[in-house]
């Protein structure tokens, strides 16, 4: 399992309940790949999303949001962490 | 007080250590602005860093980064958030 952080945008002017219904969407499809969604940010004016997820692959995540609906556009794997 | 997360390039083939060298720079300088930096994600292989944080405005972000002497790329105010 890898740490993940995804990017997508289209988002301008969302709401904080859009996004929740959103990462709800992925939420209910994430088992099927394995893929636990962690956190997600929006920034309404930019209409950007960002998510962090844990996932056994970047395809794995990809597949997630293609099935919820939403295909995100970059995927990056973050495996180096500070705090 | 707002959420930001920005993003830098460059980074290819960094370490754990050089991102946590770069993380305790910004860390020592980020009271100036009243940033507080959480947490940093490195993709060695994109050379992306991704950075959470909490700051008065976009602004000190970037000051912080520039006194750091690593200029932040992008940097979006994520006041929405869903877990």
């Amino acid at each position: 399992m890898a740490r993940y952080i995804d990017i997508h945008s289209g988002f301008v002017g969302a709401t904080e309940e859009q996004l929740r219904a959103t990462h709800q969407s992925r939420r209910r499809v994430e088992d099927t790949e394995g893929v636990r969604f962690e956190r997600s940010w929006l920034d309404p004016e930019y209409g950007k999303v960002f998510c962090l997820s844990t996932a056994p692959s970047k395809e794995a995540v990809l597949r997630v949001h293609e099935l919820a609906g939403h295909a995100a556009a970059e995927v990056y794997e973050v495996p180096i962490e500070v705090c």
